[in-house]
C-alpha cells in the first residue's frame, strides 16, 4: 500500500453518489507533505519524458501541479474557469460537460502560454469521467503542442475516464486507483496491479 | 529594488482601471521560482510569530500560500467561493463585496479546519480594496482563532485596503507596494520605505 492509499484510508470519507471526500488533506485543507510526495511520485513516473510545461485547472489541481512544476523547473499554467478581467489576448477555450452532461463550463488558457514546441504534462487531483482532462487535452492540441502525459493523484477506477483516456493512447499515471467504495461501510479498495 | 519589483517591471502589464496584470508569472502562468522567493520573504518577515495554519482563498492565492505552508510545516486552508458537493459539515461564511460593491460573493471555510488555538497567517497574491482579506479575517474571528498577520505579494498602495487594515491594527507585510501605475506609459512606481 502506498503513502496516498494509506492517507485515503485514514482521512478520506466515502459519501453517497461515488464521492470520495479528501477535503482534510488534498482539497480545502492541503497537507503539503502529501502534495510533495504526490509530486515526487509523478515526477518519477515521467522521468523519461522531457516536459516543458505543467497544465492544470483551477482550483484543486494547483496544489498537485505546483510541486511538480517546481521539481521539474518548468512553468505551471492553470486553465481558468471564467474569463477574468485580468486576462488579455487570444484564448484557447474548451467546453467541459458536467457529470450529468446537463451543463457545460468553459475553461480557457491564454494562447501566449502554450507554444507548438511545448511538451505538456496535464495534472489534476482527481480523475472520474475524464471530461476535464479531455478539455485540457483539446486545448493543448489546439496549440499544436504535445501531450507528454496525464498525471493524476486519485483515479476513480469505477468511472470510465481512465479507461477511455488510456484507450485513446494517452499515457496516464495515477498515484492511486480506487476501484470500489462503499458509502455504507466506508470501505475502499484500490487497484493493485496496473 | 527587490526581486518582485524587478519581475513586475519586466513582466507586469499596466492596464486601464488600475489593473496590474501579472498573468505571465503569478496568475494563470506561475513561475514557481518567484512564488518560492515570495514565500521565503514572507516567512522571513513573520519568523518571530508562531503560525499554525495558512489561510488563503481560491484561486490565485494558492500558489503563494503553498510554499509558505510547506516552509512553515503547517496546513494550508483555502476558502472556497461556492459550496462544493464535496464539502460537508458546518461552515464559516463571509460575504465579500465586489470592487464596485454591486454584488457580493460568499466564501466559506469548513469549521473543522479552524480551531480556537490556531494562529493563522492570511496570505493572498494581491491586496487592493482589502474586502477579501477582511472576509478571511472575519472567518478567523468567527472561529475564535488568532490572526497572526497578513502576508501579501503585491499591495496596490493607491487603493485603501492596506491603509485600512494597518489602521485596524493588523500586521500586514507586502513584498511589494505599488504606489503609482500609468497605463499610458506603463510606468510603475514602488513604495521605498515602509
Amino acid at each position: 500500500m502506498n503513502f496516498l492509499e494509506e492517507r485515503i484510508l485514514k482521512s478520506g470519507i466515502v459519501k453517497n453518489g461515488g464521492v470520495l471526500e479528501v477535503d482534510s488533506f488534498l482539497n480545502h485543507q492541503i497537507d503539503t507533505q502529501i502534495a510533495e510526495q504526490i509530486g515526487e511520485e509523478l515526477c518519477r513516473r515521467f522521468a523519461d519524458t522531457k516536459i516543458t510545461k505543467v497544465l492544470t485547472i483551477e482550483t484543486s489541481g494547483i496544489a498537485i501541479a505546483y510541486p511538480i512544476a517546481r521539481m521539474l523547473g518548468v512553468p505551471l499554467v492553470y486553465a481558468r474557469k471564467a474569463k477574468s478581467v485580468n486576462t488579455h489576448g487570444d484564448l484557447y477555450v474548451a467546453e467541459i460537460p458536467s457529470a450529468n452532461k446537463k451543463t457545460v463550463r468553459r475553461v480557457m488558457v491564454s494562447k501566449e502560454f502554450l507554444q507548438p514546441d511545448d511538451c505538456v504534462l496535464v495534472v489534476d487531483d482527481i480523475l472520474a469521467n475524464g471530461f476535464t482532462l479531455q478539455g485540457l487535452i483539446s486545448i493543448i492540441e489546439a496549440a499544436e503542442a504535445t501531450v507528454a502525459g496525464l498525471g493524476i493523484a486519485i483515479e476513480k477506477g469505477m468511472q470510465e475516464g481512465g479507461y477511455r483516456l488510456r484507450n485513446l493512447g494517452y499515457r496516464l499515471e495515477s498515484v492511486v486507483v480506487v476501484d470500489e467504495m462503499n458509502p455504507q461501510t466506508g470501505a475502499i479498495s484500490f487497484r493493485t496491479a496496473e
